[in-house]
């Protein structure tokens, strides 16, 4: 578990901008269960974050100076520009944001990163069909709440897992889900059968562990299972004791002909247009909600982002660093 | 493991075709791998074998005697009628053989079920691409003879992975394959490791246990695994002690965005004519070689069947029921 004594607040002059730089004033930080894979040294699909750097992470920031043609400043921006309240830019990273197409915050959720892997993790690898029984893992995570609320406009009976029981209400009462478990509860196995009875036919998973164990029982001939996160394991710092599960699961991928498929949205650029289409229209149309867990000042990121692992945000989590300029 | 126990050898008169009906005789059984599914009471993807219940097999017969139009006495046909000298038929689920196209057998082999498997499982589910390492177990097998020789047609590097000397020897050496390394061997990994420099894109297992943790540890970011078999633990009664692996497993199926499918032949039919007319180009030109171990009579298939679990075998494993009229 990450603690505050991992990183350092550091106080230094605001940086300035040379030629052919922007200067950026974080707005909203993002904070991702991703981060935590960053902050480990071992080789992992991008490079961890070294002692001394700055943490990575999705911000919104307003440019302050620009000399960057197609900037000006004033203009709010998305990029990856980490967790500090200033950054320096070439604008090459960068994605203008529209003031009056949706709040800028939602460029870290919904309309966002979280938004693009639930639709691409959703329709690519899950493939669902009217009719299918989709079960997704933190129901109401920024990941999870779209993930759902898709999967029912696409004719799916959908059902969540989530720990506390206001989120699983929330789950049925506000984004339409048929049914939401908690993990909290001893018997997931068997309550989240009673919610599935005709089986799983997507696992949409972001916990694992024993939350994919439950779920992973329950899954029809032909299932799909997106593998999108592991929450619960990410501070794991060696295998659990025995006895060894993998070859059951195996068996099981075996007769049950499924495709268990891990991805990380970064390779799935070309589907961004159509996600961010698609998901304009369905927010304009009420037809995906969404919602923010907001944590004020960068001084309090670190013990915010330990929330992901105790279950503490509920929605999007997003620092506000700054003043928001549209607010 | 099966023992001669678990099966009888039962005699009795040979049956007698009524209207609608042929008289079969059987030339070739075959056996495969997943028999040992069906000797469980466990739900499968097919019924299991109740007691008392003639045991299930593919088998190429002759016809003795015909009251179904279409099919003649002395024709030969490949049909799933099982562990028998004679049976009947009402000929909807056979399929004729062309004696003068290839050796009745391959029916059952190469030309049969099990290339088919191959076929589908690297062409489809594998998705080689020229240049991609695919590594395959139970290399000199029915199937993975087939797997590693189309590879070696798409352009892929092909390992194989076998238990005895002269298997390995027999996949480089007839086969074609780059390299093949021993699972008897303590070091399998490194020795796998040496052998795929650029790591593996595709890893075809039959096997399971630790011939699949060897290769699954060399995968590279991208890499799909059709698992087709596990004849390790076909026999295992109780899951094997810890620690638990499946955590590190589904780690690895994130971070290197791994697809891990399950396949089933009979899903594939669909596949049949493409993959018949392909390999039988493919065996003309001598582009596809294949391997029969054959075993005389009936009496002697349940110790035959055991040789799967180990290592027996060399080739695909078929019984001589009967005499071959194309002999």
């Amino acid at each position: 578990m990450p603690s505050d004594s991992d990183l350092a607040l550091v106080e230094d002059d605001v940086p300035v901008a040379g030629e052919g730089q922007l200067l950026l004033r974080t707005v909203y930080l993002s904070l991702d269960p991703y981060m935590r894979g960053r902050m480990n040294a071992v080789r992992s699909y991008v490079p961890f974050v070294t002692i001394g750097e700055t943490m990575v992470g999705g911000a919104v920031s307003e440019v302050v100076s620009s000399d960057v043609e197609g900037f000006a400043a004033g203009d709010l921006v998305f990029g990856y520009t980490g967790w500090q309240t200033h950054a320096i830019s070439d604008g090459k990273q960068l994605r203008k944001l529209d003031r009056a197409a949706a709040p800028i915050s939602t460029a870290l959720g919904v309309l966002g990163m979280p938004g693009h892997t639930a639709y691409v993790g959703l329709l690519d690898i899950g493939r669902p069909q009217a009719g299918d029984t989709l079960v997704v893992s933190s129901a109401c995570g920024a990941v999870g709440s779209a993930v759902g609320q898709i999967a029912r406009i696409k004719g799916c009976r959908v059902v969540g897992i989530a720990g506390a029981p206001e989120k699983c209400r929330y789950a049925v009462e506000e984004l339409g889900f048929d049914a939401c478990v908690s993990h909290y509860e001893d018997d997931l196995s068997q309550r989240l059968a009673r919610a599935c009875p005709d089986g799983i036919d997507i696992f949409f998973d972001n916990v694992g562990g024993r939350v994919f164990t439950a779920a992973f029982e329950q899954l029809n001939a032909g299932a799909r299972v997106p593998v999108c996160g592991m929450i619960s394991q990410y501070n794991q710092t060696a295998p659990p004791p025995g006895p060894d599960s993998l070859p059951q699961v195996m068996r099981a991928i075996l007769v049950k002909r499924l495709t268990i498929q891990g991805f990380i949205i970064f390779d799935h650029q070309h589907r961004w247009t159509a996600f961010h289409e698609d998901m304009s229209a369905w927010i304009r149309d009420g037809r995906v909600k969404y919602r923010e867990d907001f944590v004020d000042g960068l001084e309090n990121a670190a013990a915010a982002f330990r929330g992901f692992f105790e279950g503490r945000n509920f929605g999007k989590l997003i620092v506000r660093v700054g003043d928001d300029p549209t607010a």
